[in-house]
């Protein structure tokens, strides 16, 4: 009845013997930055191989993925072998994206090798590509500001004389954290732009420089099998037309305006087919303003979308009971989507861009000191000016001082001189 | 004035540019079961540096770590070469463990060569041998069941003489989740624990078998400079001498019970200066109970130890502002530490021991749609009885629905057949 002494024996004879460990899904991911870094956590909880295409071996994502081959996002070789494995790794189970930066052929082939790509290169051409997203958001009634494709500068000069005199000259594709897009007066400001256009460079439109009250995001997930979850309607702050600060939810917001959102953020998920994580990001304008088909009342209108993680819903790790990055990949893999749920009264992410330190985690120390429960996220980048590093994310009951706790443990991660 | 074409460039640019990362402080970690894998989350989020030694390339954090070199733990060489790096990898700012198995003599060298380690071998000595345990803790007043060494079969006689014909019979070292744990009435059932101790295997002590009303836990946190930061107690349950479930906080706490179990593990802490997460697993016991020296009024007897996470923290990932895995890494760097808060009323922890079917992952589909707010963590460990594969936790309002949740979703996960 009694064991034997070997019952005491060391535990960790067990592991040495242990069999090859059988794998659950592999995600493969197109991109190293710090969207892709922020998915290991829910990979590992929940069993998921990750592997990653980082752009060189010291990106973001590479420093914390155990498989995280190099290439690059237009590189076909490159992207099919993250698809199909070798000897060692198992063929992945779905291909997705932390970045749009993908051409639709490469992810055809990926697609004709028989893994499924999600979101589809025919829902991620409207990430992509803006005259597209317009055009698609037009035709299914979802609201936008007036726009025009400019073929040429005596378009831009039309559409200046039927806005004021005033226009948000984007190009189409390559746009990205402020970057391809330009308030202008004059086609002159943007000669550079139609000159690159003319010669094979990205196609521009004009888009009504919208009067917002400010500007809103809604973040969620749709599976495959049409399944969406949405969190609550966020504020988004701007800085230099960088995502600055974000405030989940957004404060005193309209029911009527939240109800527009949800609507628009959900008709554009199931109109464009989106698979995965969406970020829908809208401006809240006053009162009756006029939609893009002449409508009255649309109280929304929308301005970006993105088909992944997105800097909206970063306070989500924080703050929800299930984070973006969890969403993404259960999304992809047509799992049963998480409760979104926020698991605080008010959550506040205030990114950290650029900084006046070298070295980030220099600054754990003090920000530790300084707020205990700060959630402080380093995403392991070299230092630039505007670049961004991390985010911090406080979680409370009292947004002011939630705010303010964020964005004091943000700069001083920063390094912030200002700061006492 | 107005930039370029090229602020339009592919933002791949600056990335495929970039300098060497810098790096933040490197933790290494001995030991690569589960404890190592769940502190990777954290140690991403704070841009650290995770340095496993892991039994073999496919232990549960040689599955998630980067820098997960192979050795063992008695393994002078693989210790001292996972602090020091080498030309591509920086000696590491400190060594911490994930099991208390690793000898004094290791330590030492690894101190000597200039490293701390935390906790120190003369604090991780009482997690290692339960008779050094018993000692401590009897000096310092911290109150234990009644206890002693067992030289010899005598001894045992005596004991049992003393406390009604029953007791616990430990081995000082190797026992591990109920194993070296036996519960006898004669010393003919250790015969071969007394037999196999005369020739050099572990020493022997008794406890009083001790009449508990429930199990309790305390968890903390200290850092080398002090500071200690405690979560709520908790009351685990236990089957077959292994945690099954624990819920936070313990339900019913009478105040004075609270204070005593908080009192007590603070008192492990500062007076076997403790540093990291530790673990004090206590007795809850009915009324005015006697400890060991007779004082009357002990509420609370201290049965097991450990320096690290543990299992009675895993709700901390899902249930509370900081969790135990950040909480050791902030300890052992010495940085200022999180808030301890829970983050709901009440979690509830449910352990996935064995399993009725080889991959859980396979689970996944069934669990998430059972229950979406269910937090799953699976080990990518192999399936085997009564081992520790994973575990469920459900945070919520009522603990009676929360218990039964969590104990739900972990049967899925187990692919128990009776789950209906």
């Amino acid at each position: 009845m009694a064991a034997g002494y070997l019952d005491t024996a060391p535990v960790l004879l067990p592991t040495l013997l242990g069999s090859p460990v059988v794998t659950g899904p592999v995600v493969a991911v197109v991109g190293g930055g710090q969207l892709a870094r922020m998915m290991t956590p829910a990979a590992t909880a929940l069993g998921l191989g990750l592997r990653v295409l980082v752009e060189n071996p010291t990106t973001s994502a590479a420093q914390v993925v155990v498989d995280a081959p190099v290439g690059l996002p237009k590189d076909r070789g490159a992207v099919q072998a993250l698809v199909e494995g070798d000897g060692e790794r198992p063929r992945a189970d779905v291909l997705t994206f932390e970045h749009e930066h993908v051409p639709g052929e490469v992810l055809a082939e990926v697609l004709a090798s028989g893994v499924p790509v999600r979101p589809s290169a025919a829902a991620l051409i409207h990430a992509q590509d803006k005259i597209a997203m317009r055009r698609r958001l037009t035709e299914i009634g979802v609201p936008c500001p007036d726009w025009a494709e400019l073929p040429d500068a005596a378009a831009l000069s039309r559409f200046l004389e039927d806005h004021g005199g005033e226009a948000v000259v984007k190009t189409a594709r390559g746009g990205y954290d402020g970057k391809g897009v330009r308030v202008v007066r004059s086609t002159s400001e943007v000669v550079e732009w139609f000159a690159a256009a003319g010669i094979g460079g990205p196609a521009l439109l004009a888009e009504a420089k919208v009067p917002f009250v400010r500007e809103l995001a809604v973040l969620l997930a749709r599976r495959p099998s049409g399944e969406i979850r949405t969190w609550p309607v966020v504020e988004t702050v701007q800085a230099d037309g960088v995502c600055s600060v974000v405030l989940a939810p957004a404060p005193d917001l309209d029911p009527a305006v939240e109800a527009a959102a949800l609507d628009a953020a959900t008709r554009v998920a199931e109109g464009l087919d989106v698979t995965g994580v969406l970020a829908v990001e809208l401006f809240e304008v006053a009162g009756r303003s006029v939609g893009p088909a002449g409508e009255a009342g649309a109280r929304v209108l929308v301005n970006e979308l993105a088909m992944r993680p997105h800097n909206s819903g970063h306070w989500t790790l924080d703050g929800a009971v299930t984070s973006q990055f969890e969403q993404h990949l259960r999304a992809v893999l047509d799992l049963p989507l998480g409760d979104t749920t926020p698991t605080a009264r008010w959550s506040v992410m205030a990114n950290v861009l650029g900084a006046e330190r070298r070295e980030l985690t220099e600054a754990l120390p003090e920000v530790a000191a300084l707020d205990p429960a700060a959630k402080v996220h380093l995403y392991g980048k070299d230092v630039r000016p505007g670049r961004k590093l991390g985010h911090v994310t406080v979680c409370g009951e009292d947004l002011g001082a939630v705010r303010e706790r964020a964005l004091a443990a943000a700069a001083v991660v920063r390094g912030d001189s200002t700061h006492g």
